[in-house]
C-alpha cells in the first residue's frame, strides 16, 4: 500500500463524483484487485507487470484472456490519462485482441503499451503482452475518446 | 459452493494438467474472484450477472472496462465448452469489444452470450452486456478455436 | 443514372472541396466500381445488393474478403450519414470483420445495417451480409466519428 | 499486364475449381481491378502500392475505407500464402482496422504487412498503410486460417 493509499483509506468506500480524475500513477480498483504493478509511466509509454497467481487462471489453468484484456485496458486508459489536457477526461469506446500463447501461473506478464495515433479526439493505443520467455502472448489495439467535462 | 467444490478445497493450489477440463457450469478462479454468476446455460445459450462491486471500478469510479471483457469472455468460453466434442478444447484467439455506456457502482451488469458460428475448427460467440436499467452498455464478438488434445 | 448524375457527368474529375457531402442515397465511386446497389435506406436500416462478378474475387474464386468489408463500410458510413445534424460529416474510425462462410461467383452478398448506438461523438454499426441461400458470412461492427465542419 | 496474363486471357470466365491455388506473386481479380501493386514478397515481409484514383474514393472525395480495407487484406492473404505448407489453403476468418487519416486523390498508399503469430492453424498479420508523406493511414489486424485441402 502506498503513502497515498494510507492516508486515504475510505477512497473505495467515499462518494466520488463521476470523471473524478486519478493521477496518472495512480492506478483504480480493479488494478490493484488483480495485482497489476505499473513500471513505467510517461506520455510516450507505459510499462506494466502482472504476477500470474491461481486467482486469475482460467478452465485451462492459465492466465484467463480476460484478465490479459483488463491488464491491457488498464494499460491504455493509464497512458490516455497521461495524455490528457486538463479539463478533459478518457474512456475507451473499443478494443481488440489477438491471443497468440497462454501464460502460465508463476510466470509473469509484461505488458508494454505505446500510441498508434493521439488525436484531439481520440487516442489509439497497442499494447504488446510478453511472457517471461520473451514470447508474444497477446497483442491489444484500444481507442480511448477524450471528453471535455461539464463545466469545462 | 458448490458439493464439487466442497470435496476439492484444494483445487487452485493442487497441480493440474495443462488443458484440463472443468465442466461448463464449474467457473475458473477469475471468474469467482470478479463475483460473476451463471444465470443460465444451454449450448445456445449462456447469461451472467456481475455486481458491480468497488474493487471492480476503473479511475471514472464504473465497471472497469477490462472487467467488462472478462465476464464477456469467461461467458464466450464458457458457451464454447458446452459446445465441445469429447477430445477437444477451446481457447480464445481474438476478441472484440465495443463500449457504449458505463455500469455504476451498485447496478448489475447482465450478460448475454449467443452464437454467430460454430463450425469444426472455430466457433465465434456474441455477448450483449447490459445495464439494470435494460440500455446496452457493450458488446462483445470472440472467437474460440477448436484444439484435439494430444492423445486424443 | 439518377437525375442528379445524369446533370452532373464531370462529377469525378471535377475539383470537390473535402468533406464535400452527397446525400445519402448518393453513392461514392468505390461503390459503384464494385457495383454495390442500396435497396433501402433509413436513419435506421440500410441495405443493400452485390453481384459476385469475376471482377470482385480472391485467389480462392469467391467474393474477396476486402470486397465484403468494402461493402459493409459503404454502408456504416451510409447510415451514418443519413443520422448526420446539419454542419456535420462523418467518417469511419475502426471496424471489425468476422468472416463464416464464402460467397461464390453468380451468388448475391445481401447486407443489412442497423445501430448499435448513436451517440453525439460516435455512431456504432453493425452489418450482416448473407448469402443468397440465406446462410451468414460475415458481420461487421464499426465506428463512425461525426466531425463538426469548419466554420459551422 | 504480364507473361501469365497474357498467355491467360480467359482466366476470368474459365471455371476454376475452389481453392485453385494461385502463385502468390499472382494477384487475385479484386486486387487487379482496384490496382494494387506488389512491390516486395517474401514469407516474412509483403509490401503493396496501391495509386488513389478517382474511382477509389468515398463520399469525402478520399480513399475509400472499404478500399483501404481490401488492399490490407489482400495483403495479408498473399503474405498467409507465402507461408502455407503443399496441400493447404488459407482464409481470413476476422480483420480488425483503425483508421487514423485520409489519403487524398492522386496520392499513393504504402502497405507493409508482417507476422504477428505463425502457428500450425492460424497465421496473424498486422499490415501498416502510409501515405506519401509518410504519416500513418491505417494499420490492420488480421486471423488467416490454415486450412487442409480435401484429399491432401
Amino acid at each position: 500500500m502506498n503513502d497515498h493509499a494510507k492516508n486515504d483509506e475510505n477512497k473505495y468506500t467515499r462518494p466520488r463524483p463521476r470523471n473524478f480524475m486519478m493521477r496518472p500513477d495512480e492506478q483504480p480498483p480493479f488494478a490493484e484487485l488483480m495485482g497489476m504493478k505499473i513500471t513505467h509511466m510517461s506520455p510516450d509509454r507505459v510499462t506494466a507487470e502482472l504476477v500470474v497467481t491461481e486467482a486469475l487462471t482460467n478452465r485451462n489453468h492459465v492466465l484467463h484472456g480476460g484478465a490479459v484484456m483488463a491488464l491491457a485496458d488498464n494499460l491504455g486508459g493509464t497512458a490516455a490519462v497521461a495524455n490528457l489536457q486538463p479539463g478533459t477526461s478518457t474512456a475507451t469506446i473499443e478494443s481488440k485482441t489477438n491471443f497468440f500463447a497462454s501464460i502460465a501461473v508463476g510466470d509473469t506478464a509484461y505488458a508494454e503499451c505505446t500510441p498508434l495515433h493521439r488525436g484531439r479526439t481520440t487516442t489509439v493505443w497497442q499494447t504488446r503482452i510478453t511472457r517471461g520467455d520473451g514470447r508474444l502472448a497477446a497483442i491489444v489495439t484500444q481507442t480511448q475518446i477524450v471528453l471535455t467535462k461539464p463545466g469545462s
